[in-house]
């Protein structure tokens, strides 16, 4: 019997992942991926370091080169747009940089067509004399958008810049511009700046970006952006906390206030939409159409506290298309769900979060009553050179004791990336805030303590919140 | 009513933690800590980084200081022998270090008296005319051991050393000295350093060991020390793996082979002894004895997968210790068990383990077919500057696909000690190899990858082992 035929539509996470788990489970599968533009799989979160110069080639960006897609047997083709799907018929229409039109058919298709950037509405951003990279007015989400921004910096040689948004590309492109030496001010709307995580520790990260010389302004709403009356210089308007005009001229503009899921060919094929809008699929990848999956930022999200939701995430693109690519062959490989979990790296701060803040668990249709204790263990024992508080933040329900998430802030080196990956290894398993004592961490004095400081915030937790119940009981018993 | 008397004997981790627990759960409680030195809740894994000279002053290895202690309420009698156990009629026997002794009342006794350095059968070592301190052979487990070892090392200023044994102490020792500036020789009996992990990991060790000066000498038994004929200096004796005699003159010799449990106390009031001689408890840390709890390295180990072991680890007495004080009050509270999980760094390597090796696995008594998958990942992005390969060792049972063990070796820097936390909780939750890859973890290209280097090592283990049936199954369907 001949192979399935498998189409991945998209280059990035989602789509490749998706190829490489057919290929690699079915060698007999032929596979093929779309891909818009000529970047396939190149990792989009490498980005800034590009532009900072940390990565010297665009090239490096690649997860795996075209040649190495190729090697693992399925056809990748580049510059293809994919225009529509016949569902009944089971054939994807396809138009190649050339114009030429193709019908590709297919056993089971893979959407993986990803996000767009959101454009904010900003006087300037559109309508017909929209500014555009052209001014140096730049939005930033694919490799496209990058080679645009390089040509600005290299052509304009910007001293100064604007960024808008302080989410994580935000705060890694502010990071990135500076290391160029480009002086940065950093504009979100929202009263702190990393509005993922809870504003204490958003706090940490803004000292940490003005210790490196940027301009941070919190609050603050950009209404629009103008060219300066003299010279190729840009202007940009905002209004701050106090209803105040800030104004700001500057040689170059990045938005990045996030990304909407690009749904457009397979909302055009009748597929259903859910959360945000994004493509609506169950646990398996499946879309409301017969033989279409779905996968990555274009998709919804299953997580494992909120039930469907939506977070554009790599780590999730690549579970949830390695798990597309499965399921197209035939599989039955359900998607465990996401826990939100992040990190981001502002110059020598890390910050990372996984599952759920206070709010976000209040919000939750459940019955918990969380609370959040926030405490600063040393990231190893005070008395090896080198220890570091980190800020750590700890959300559980006071009801049940289960743990609902954590959001951590320390410096690089303090090993903070892998332990909150300890708490979302925790939240996967549905623990305790208190059995989180009870795990066997590992424990080196340079690099850690008996109890670990992961293991020290749940203990605050618990002496905040279940302290006095446990001594009641104690005296019951 | 009045509190309970709760007795901690030993004022290290255990004792310390019992206490602690006593006091923080029953402002009530009248707790006292029998101590048998002057060092109560010294950190014994800090030692090395005083004699290395990174920690100034031996008083920053307390956990906590004296006053500290004093501050929550309990009693410390420091330089105070517990020498019996009267069980019936619940009183501790101790001598103070006037030589005056006295009968402690109690209403629960905790024995947390620890380990002491095995002494090998190395001739020398032992019999009326043994070498110690005096001689520059010294035994290294206490802070009365290394206050010893620094007395040699000011007096007889040596400028050579020989260590015996390369486990975590003898590891840690011999860069300490290598610090100083200490010319080191490392012997070893067994094939390979760091033998608690495999030898292909080991070996990564034995080779930072010597690229820093070390002189490492593997599969060789000491058989002798003796004073060499001229001067001060030692002279060492020892029989390499091809029968051939291996001597070093030195001026120092380290002798850290290992220790065994402190029982002596809980012997000779009739405790029942398990594994390795040491005390028999159960989940709850109940010794055969009423009324009497004991916790840490004098206590047997109950381990999540392999039953009933004796491993002894600060991580495991602090949380022995904690629930034993819990238990003393009239509490339920059990040891959820441990995996073993350990790690060490060795001047700019660190080295990890949880759970089973291959051999381990085979020789416990389960159904368990453990193969072992070595892999490679990079710790992050190789695009992003300073990325390394961590070598990762993941045993997984061939038949479930549990998850049984990993073993980690990398550069300091690349999250070991977190990164084997991840398996840690994995292995807690007996999640199997294949759903590590479900784990929804941090990803940042700076200090991590989509699929982290955890869930990359996973990977590698299925597709050794899994990817053939799991071929099969997809075909059946």
């Amino acid at each position: 019997m001949a192979g399935k035929r498998i189409i991945a539509v998209g280059g990035s996470d989602a789509g490749i992942s998706a190829a490489l788990r057919a290929r690699e489970l079915d060698p007999e599968s032929e596979v093929t991926v779309v891909v818009a533009d000529a970047y396939p799989n190149f990792s989009i979160c490498g980005i800034p370091y590009y532009v900072s110069g940390e990565v010297e080639h665009w090239s490096n960006l690649a997860h795996r080169t075209l040649a190495d897609l190729k090697a693992t047997g399925m056809e990748v083709r580049t510059e293809t747009l994919a225009t529509g799907i016949d569902v009944a018929g089971r054939r994807l229409a396809v138009r190649g940089a050339d114009g030429r039109t193709e019908e590709l058919p297919y056993d089971a298709l893979i959407v993986g067509t990803g996000a767009v950037s959101a454009r904010p509405p900003i006087e300037g951003l559109s309508g017909p004399d929209a500014l555009g990279p052209a001014d140096g007015v730049h939005l930033l989400h694919s490799m496209g958008d990058t080679f645009e921004v390089m040509q600005s910096i290299a052509e304009r040689r910007p001293t100064s810049a604007v960024v808008i948004g302080a989410g994580y590309i935000g705060l890694e492109m502010a990071e990135a511009l500076t290391t160029r030496g480009i002086q940065v001010t950093q504009i979100e709307a929202l009263p702190e700046v990393l509005p993922t995580v809870d504003s204490e520790l958003g706090a940490l990260v803004h000292t940490e970006l003005e210790a490196h010389g940027v301009e941070v302004v919190t609050g603050t709403q950009v209404s629009a952006i103008s060219r300066a009356l003299s010279g190729e210089v840009l202007h940009v308007r905002a209004t701050g906390p106090d209803g105040k005009t800030f104004t700001r001229g500057t040689d170059l503009v990045l938005v990045v206030v996030g990304v909407r899921p690009d749904t457009a060919l397979a909302a055009s094929a009748g597929a259903e939409l859910g959360v945000k809008g994004a493509i609506e699929v169950d646990e398996y990848m499946r879309t409301s159409l017969p033989g279409v999956y779905a996968a990555g930022d274009c998709a919804v999200t299953h997580h494992r506290l909120l039930g469907k939701t939506w977070l554009p995430l790599g780590t999730t693109a690549h579970k949830q298309g390695r798990i597309a690519g499965e399921n197209a062959l035939g599989g039955r490989r359900w998607f465990a769900g996401s826990l939100g979990t992040q990190v981001v790296k502002v110059f020598d701060l890390v910050a990372a979060r996984t599952g759920l803040r206070d709010h976000e668990a209040a919000a939750a249709d459940r019955d918990w009553v969380p609370a959040t204790t926030a405490s600063r263990p040393d990231d190893h024992k005070a008395y090896y050179p080198g220890a570091s508080p980190i800020a750590i933040r700890v959300t559980g329900d006071t009801g049940s004791g289960l743990l609902l998430g954590a959001q951590l802030v320390g410096r690089r080196g303090a090993e903070i990336s892998k332990r909150v990956d300890t708490y979302a290894t925790a939240l996967f398993h549905g623990m305790t805030v208190d059995a989180v004592g009870d795990l066997d961490l590992s424990y080196t004095p340079p690099l850690g303590s008996p109890w670990d400081a992961v293991q020290m915030a749940t203990h605050a937790w618990e002496n905040a919140h279940l302290l006095h119940a446990h001594r009641a009981g104690l005296h019951r018993s």
